[in-house]
């Protein structure tokens, strides 16, 4: 097995453009934002395990996960920033998880507080998952910090575990209900070299699906097999399936299996199952769960567009295994799926502002259908059409800061020899002794300029993105699975054309027969409303539109003019088919500022005439 | 108010072509195979009370609704072919009924075997249903046979449901959980003339939505209200909300109402709910009812094709509303609603053989999506894919057979000085002195000839088909409203101009945007896969194709062959999209006759470029 490692965020500086600005948004506004909302909300109070019956909160199962994703989120922008305040706030934390951790080194603000007795004993109840968070904050505070008192703490946490399940297996269930843990596990044997971190992972993962103790469903077609990736042990999986940030999560840790036991079992699985997801269960954005019932994928091709779960953190979860997938192959789709959800199915998960947040993320909003929704004898599930502050289940917020934060780390990769560019942004970045400087405007335009200084790789792999027809270098390359081999040198210089690009779904997508979605590099564009008026699935453009860039600068990347053809209004329910349309001025914008100007009709996939 | 009669089934008899063909199969086939699947599932063994625990069976709560379709529907076809076997076997029916009715007139086989203290105490329990039901079968029975002592039983059962409900009222509630009892009650007072009944039919319609004695949820926005349309006093309703069948059977009752107590407030109820039906909440076919949760309405435009709910009984009840309609409005729409949804919704319920039914009637399938539908972790409501000899609940197989026995009532209605022609069938019919004869070969030709001898009217309006763009007539006319006026003669000759026509729906129906549904006369045409190959969606047709027929005998209208454009096939799921098709030769079969050949794709709307 080939294994490259990821250089760190924390080598890795964005220093400008389109993504340094979203990270300064990010350590700016979103860190303080999550950070009262979430104050507000009483997650951070509960950490002190004062609460009482009768209080005006009650700490809910998972609200250790959210605070510990703030945390994380918080370290990294402090790696990055040295933000003093950001800091004293996760001190005032931590300074609660310590004192209330039980001796034997429990901590969760939920059981603390209402009955320890029952402490894993119920699988579903997110106590590995919030462990796994706490575990990987505190790997991310050790790192920006250097103060080791919150990582021995989890320390003595995991070692907890590691007894409560492997050793004398007292738990009332054998595996992680929702998956977490595995992969904080293996982050944790990376940072402290414990081996018992590293045996716990993978004892959770190849005890899954394959014991008597978790509270499985007999019935193979019972749907709660699938939601928590129960079906089968993990090596026999060869789709994604159920609850999708469970799934990503469990494949991501099985992919950190896969390279640090060199276990080619564990990377078939993974290789299948990604496959699957991209080729059958994905949506253009890089969204994943078609279905909100269980949050979850359903089936292959079956992608609705208005009814879209595609939450912000399962967006984020496919991206961290394919950041795993890219440390085990060679082979440029991961980093063309990671730009995919980047710039499209993550980034609208927060608003331009950086203050609010989709837990959804639909390809398609129409607002009348929503106006009916309320009343009427038969509700059906509609995604909200503005982002908003705070959710009861507000896992998405802190997967953002968090997300934002560490972003330097998809970069690079390197083994010995090569060292891998993965994505293009404004950066400097250093690793043995050499260091990296890119230089782009991308994703505005495709012209790239990659400086490095030092010898220590004899070939630098660019990757050409999948969405790319046409590209010039500077000098000669060897292409291999999506991968510009270059000689070392000081400079590489690669414009990527990047014009408008219409793209087309598998006949077998139902919604999207006849449709096109207009993209520009890695951006996917949608129409809104408020630009284009009501009824977008009354409008139609050329194959052969030519689209003018329009200057905008609040999104980083222009919008998009064109010319369509939009069919004209009419009464009544059906009529004999008039082929009359007008012609009206169209504007796309980037998929991923959708809903900043209130709530308005949506749509991605556009009909095409040829 | 304008009122008009209908010309009774008993005095239509449709003599040849489309619909004698149907009708023989209904008589031959159908009456036989329903009576033989109810038989074999206990559901007449259930009328001779003689359940005990512990038995193979247990009558259920609506059991007697079905087989008083089935007696209803069989006294329609004794009534026209004299069949003696179907009379013994309805005699036998009667004969437990008669048996087992207790002395205040109740009957029921499910409360009589089971807890009689229980008897009108739960109002979804389907008794005032199931009892309307047996009404309406003793008015046609005695019609057909003269034999009255089925009638006289129901009489008394309709006498004892007056007190229970209007004089006593010591029911637990005041109104029909389904509705039913209230249009049969009408039918038996217009046929025995005790105006109690059109009291309590009135009484029980005027108390809907306004009484505190029925358990309806206070919540406005409660589901449960809407389902029974308790939401509202029925002379406030507007529009057509919850359980489709319900629905329609309560507003068949009002416009019954609206014209024997000369109400206006009930006639514009009646006009403004049929208004938000045909502009806004069915589909093509005639079908409605866009979802299984409920069976129900949802909202205005939202019109899904492949979980199109569509129950044969709903389409079945919108045409009863409309024949009522046609008896107080002079105005051809309720005819071409009759029409959509003769030759489509509802004949689609029913296999070309007559021996198989479908509940419900979608408008595009894909076997595919069945095919992962069963073992995914989010299953979702697909409509069935071939029909079924028997349900469960097995209302749709004799509401076909007692609709398509009585479907001479929907040819014409008169009153002093003019006959209205609705509805073209060869078939000869006679009104006081008049006598009628049509002679055609609709809907494979629009062509009609329609003779007239007598001198009851001073004229003849005929319907002009809301989709007829062209015709020609023998004599001069006037056009109001839909209807062509002629001036009494001996002879009218119409010839309906039938080419091929493509439909298109309002833009606010979000799936069919682009899309077209084909159409020649009155009849709806599909793609199925058997003919058409997979992935129909990725067919494209011109708005100029030009269609030909094929000689279709078994369905008794053409096939129609044009070419289409087809998407080439791709692996992966998104790649730039290509504007390349390949021509492909295209077979559209009529709607009603899909699903005859094997589980396979089916399409309506097929997509169209300019």
């Amino acid at each position: 097995m080939k294994k490259y490692d990821s250089i760190s965020y924390k080598a890795v500086r964005i220093t400008d453009g389109f993504w340094k600005h979203r990270q300064d948004i990010n350590a700016e506004v979103t860190s303080r934002a999550v950070y009262n909302q979430f104050s507000n909300s009483h997650r951070f109070e509960a950490l002190d395990c004062n609460w009482k019956e009768g209080m005006n909160y009650r700490p809910h199962i998972f609200w250790d996960s959210d605070v510990a994703k703030w945390i994380e989120g918080a370290a990294y922008i402090i790696a990055q920033t040295g933000d003093t305040y950001l800091e004293q706030l996760c001190e005032n934390a931590i300074d609660m998880i310590i004192k209330n951790q039980t001796e034997e080194g429990y901590f969760n603000s939920h059981y603390l507080v209402m009955d320890q007795t029952e402490r894993f004993k119920i699988r579903d109840n997110h106590e590995l998952y919030c462990a796994g968070h706490l575990i990987e904050a505190a790997c991310a505070y050790y790192e920006a910090t250097g103060k080791d008192r919150f990582l021995k703490a989890m320390c003595r946490f995991a070692d907890y575990i590691y007894n409560v399940f492997y050793i004398y297996q007292t738990a009332s269930f054998a595996t992680s209900g929702h998956q977490e843990i595995e992969l904080a596990l293996v982050r944790l044997y990376d940072l402290v070299g414990d081996e018992k971190y590293l045996t716990l992972s993978r004892y959770f993962l190849d005890r899954r699906g394959n014991n008597t103790k978790d509270p499985v469903s007999k019935d193979a077609k019972d749907a709660s097999r699938y939601l928590r990736q129960d079906h089968l042990p993990v090596t026999m999986q060869r789709t994604a399936e159920g609850h999708c940030v469970r799934a990503m999560y469990l494949y991501s840790a099985m992919a950190d299996i896969a390279k640090r036991y060199d276990d080619e079992a564990y990377l078939e699985a993974c290789q299948a199952i990604y496959q699957n997801v991209v080729t059958k269960r994905m949506y253009i954005t890089g969204g994943i769960g078609s279905s909100n019932l269980g949050e979850a994928f359903t089936t292959d091709y079956f992608l609705p567009n208005e009814t879209a779960y595609t939450e912000t953190c399962a967006a984020i979860a496919l991206a961290l295994f394919c950041k795993r997938m890219q440390q085990v192959c060679a082979d440029s789709e991961f980093a063309d799926t990671i730009e995919r959800v980047l710039y499209n199915g993550f980034l609208s998960g927060v608003s331009l502002d950086g203050k609010s947040f989709f837990y959804s993320n639909p390809l398609e909003i129409d607002p009348y259908f929503y106006s009916v929704n309320t009343s009427s004898t038969t509700k059906r599930y509609l995604p909200i059409m503005q982002r908003v502050e705070l959710f009861g289940c507000s896992c998405c917020p802190p997967n953002v800061l968090r997300f934002l934060g560490s972003l330097g780390e998809l970069l690079y990769t390197h083994d010995e020899h090569t060292l891998f560019v993965h994505q293009f942004m404004n950066s400097e970045a250093s690793v043995r002794d050499t260091s990296i400087t890119q230089t782009t405007a991308y994703p505005a335009d495709g012209a790239v300029t990659i400086r490095i200084a030092g010898d220590d790789f004899k070939q630098i792999a660019v990757r050409i993105p999948g969405w790319c027809t046409g590209f010039t270098t500077s000098q000669p390359y060897q292409l291999e699975r999506g991968y510009a081999y270059f000689d070392a040198a000081a400079e590489i210089r690669l414009v990527f054309d990047m014009p408008v690009q219409l793209y087309e779904a598998n006949n077998a997508v139902q919604n999207n027969a006849g449709c096109a979605a207009v993209t520009r590099g890695p951006i996917v564009y949608c129409l809104e409303g408020v630009d284009n008026g009501a009824h977008l699935r009354s409008i139609r453009i050329s194959s052969q539109a030519s689209f003018t860039p329009e200057d905008a600068p609040e999104y980083g990347v222009p919008a998009l003019l064109c010319e369509g053809l939009r069919k004209k209004e009419h009464d009544g329910l059906y009529r004999p088919y008039s082929a009359d349309r007008e012609k009206v001025p169209l504007r796309f914008i980037p998929y991923f500022a959708f809903a900043n100007r209130g709530a308005t009709e949506m749509l991605v996939w556009v009909s095409v005439s040829e």
